[in-house]
């Protein structure tokens, strides 16, 4: 009998694993049953933007943590599909940093061409999955037509991100705060901050680059206020980072080395949550935000029960390119071309992997740590070989650029790792382009 | 065996059915084993303030609507719980409008008194309840601990409330509108939209009451969008009521009569789903938001399994005392004192209370009708009789107010219907006090 594999959600992990399978039975091979679940109407994951936040229309949670005005954060040379280039989706080589539509367009641009829509349910929410008798039981609700269902699977494939549910603390005098606080997951338009005292708690990527966002679209200063070190880069004069909140005085802020500041907005940059509700608890993955995950063999199988998969659930320098070296590799495993060793042996190569990790001291370490493990899984499928250390040069100009100028370096370009091309100078300096169409942002 | 018991909600509905059991035991009767399961780590339901929005420190969705400087948008004497005034709580009469603070002081007074807080699990969200085998198995969530644990129980009460999940539309424009848009259930504190020109979608009670904070604290200019009648009131001079909302354009919101203004911040005041996700489908209440609810015979017992109640479910005039009326109900029956018909019974009461609703003609009709059926649930039962009628005489005098002046209707006091003393005329009017704290209103 054909064997049944549940997906759960179609964004870049998702979204992958389809056009894993999908490669494999256009090169002939037969492929299981898929059926893929995602919550919202669309694809895309977090790349499909809503103005929505904290409920949908549903009332389940919203799951985007998207911006308008998003720009990539760090190169597209270091997230290219091996099987897909930006080339080839635009017709054209494109600049390195591209706003959120211009990389929506190209994840779909793939999944289009591999004719995948139809595996998809959409507006289906995974309630619950269990396991017993050699399957896995998954419950999903249609969330138009309020009904839920459950279905039975060989394989279950999580990949519904981690970056949905925040990690929300709180300190004292929020209560009594006489303005808007919230987490960054809800942030959506940095006009709403224009003209106010805006106070950043966290040094995150989310940190990081609402910050700027508030900055570029008018911000009269921006509070950086930090738990263990300041970002440290050069940043514009009406911005400053602060040691750690100690507590808010009505507007007041005050920070552990005794000085204080008022503000109009607190932005809670403080992380997400690895969170699973709906795996039953033997099956739900619980690892602090690294690059080796706890439990999961070559850091995708389940060391509990390989025949459920996590894809994309590491901390990330590499994204799109090493969803894809998972989720050819998960398929694989699926498929009978790899095997799974026992579970001494799964454990001691997650134990090996923390090792490894923790023996790296500092980020391009991290980098080439990551680079090396992309490489391992690429090395055991046919998922196309790239120059992952032309990938990793690119993530070490893109450091370097932010040293120079954490308000210019999107300006610069990067060479393509799939074609060699280098990535053309954008037209316009990203903190003068307000608008983040990608009408706008390919006319290079 | 003792009956085992979970309540659901520990907000004024599952405190009422806590107080109505307790009193009983409290005349010498033997009780059922009681558990109340409370998501929140505090009692009071939505008269618990938290500042957070969207997931909470668990991830798991805010219950809380509760805003800042809210203040009860109907005469308290419409709601004084019959075993426990106000002049008994606080030793004096009080004015007429209570802020928060106030009324949530209130509500604990009375479940301190009756020490019944050791009966509910705190920071416990109820995942599922399904019914099989004659018994009612829960299924909890430890928040704190995060373990899922399975429970029996012979009756279930759900008393989870209805205006946490909200009900939020999608206008053309929102994705493009630069600023924030925000259902009341996110709403928190007024002083965010000082100086803004706030557009309000809605003609409810939140749409009134927002507007009105909006305008006490220092917005520029209110909008309110309705799709059937405007409200009507006599408003301040920079408040408009306009036709539907037909879509965003930037900044500037165009309506149905063609017209168009620039705005700020859009609240979306769209009212509140009845949302049970934990209940099995075929336990689980479909209702619109009505005075007759469905399938609740006398508002309270589920017709399909009348082992299960439901709480409050209804709109309202009343609240405190009703929810203490239904709770005496269900304990009685619970308790063998009030015994349950057949199912036709049942579904003919369930009608006939929907035919009598529609009946009536306007909003007196709509407060009589359920002042009448307060009246016919205390009959069955040793609440405490009031004069109903008393109550509903508030409400009449309270909407005359409003009529008056929206903005004044607070400054008016009312008479007790359990002591017969009037309130004191409040030390400030509504709109010019700006501190909702409890000390400084109880300053009379």
């Amino acid at each position: 009998m054909t064997k049944r594999i549940a997906i759960i959600g179609a964004g870049p992990s998702g979204l992958a694993q389809l056009r894993a399978f999908q490669s494999a039975a256009a090169k002939g091979a037969e492929i299981p049953e898929i059926v893929c679940y995602e919550k919202q109407s669309d694809w895309g994951g977090l790349w499909n933007y809503t103005w929505r936040t904290g409920l949908d229309e549903y009332g389940e949670p919203v799951h985007g943590s998207m911006y308008r005005y998003l720009w990539s954060n760090g190169p597209k040379e270091g997230l290219e599909f091996a099987d897909y280039s930006f080339e080839e989706h635009f017709g054209k080589q494109i600049a390195s940093y591209p706003p959120r539509a211009v990389l929506f367009d190209y994840i779909e641009g793939r999944v289009k061409r591999a004719n995948v829509r139809d595996w998809i349910k959409f507006s289906h929410s995974v309630k619950n999955v269990t396991f017993d008798d050699g399957h896995f039981h998954v419950t999903v609700k249609d969330l138009p037509n309020d009904s839920v269902s459950t279905e039975t699977f060989d394989h279950v494939i999580v990949c519904s991100g981690h970056f949905s549910t925040p990690n929300v603390p709180h300190f004292e005098g929020f209560d009594k705060f006489p303005g808007r606080v919230l987490h960054a997951h809800d942030f959506r338009d940095a006009v709403e901050f224009k003209d106010q005292d805006v106070l950043i708690i966290g040094t995150s990527y989310s940190a990081e680059d609402i910050g700027s966002q508030c900055w570029k679209y008018g911000a009269k200063s921006i509070t950086v206020s930090h738990r263990t070190a300041a970002m440290g880069f050069d940043w514009p004069d009406n911005w400053a980072e602060v040691p750690l909140l100690t507590h808010m005085d009505g507007k007041t802020a005050h920070f552990k080395d005794g000085t204080s500041r008022e503000v109009d907005a607190i932005i809670l940059c403080t992380g997400y949550q690895h969170h699973f509700p709906f795996m039953e608890e033997k099956l739900r993955l619980r690892t602090a935000n690294r690059l080796a995950t706890a439990d999961l063999y070559k850091g995708v199988a389940w060391v509990d029960n390989p025949d459920l998969f996590y894809i994309g659930m590491q901390d990330q320098w590499f994204t799109f390119n090493m969803f894809d070296a998972q989720a050819w590799w998960a398929r694989d495993v699926i498929m009978g071309r790899i095997g799974i060793p026992d579970r001494a042996a799964m454990k001691a190569d997650v134990e090996d992997r923390i090792a490894r990790e923790d023996a790296g001291e500092d980020d391009y370490d991290a980098i080439w740590y990551q680079g090396d493990y992309i490489k391992e899984l690429i090395e055991e499928t046919d998922y196309p070989t790239f120059d992952v250390e032309g990938a990793c040069m690119a993530f070490k100009e893109w450091k370097a650029n932010k040293k120079k100028g954490i308000m210019t370096f999107r300006n610069h370009g990067h060479k393509s790792v799939l074609t060699g091309t280098m990535a053309p100078k954008h037209h316009t300096p990203w903190k003068d382009a307000l608008d983040d169409s990608l009408e706008v942002y390919l006319q290079n």
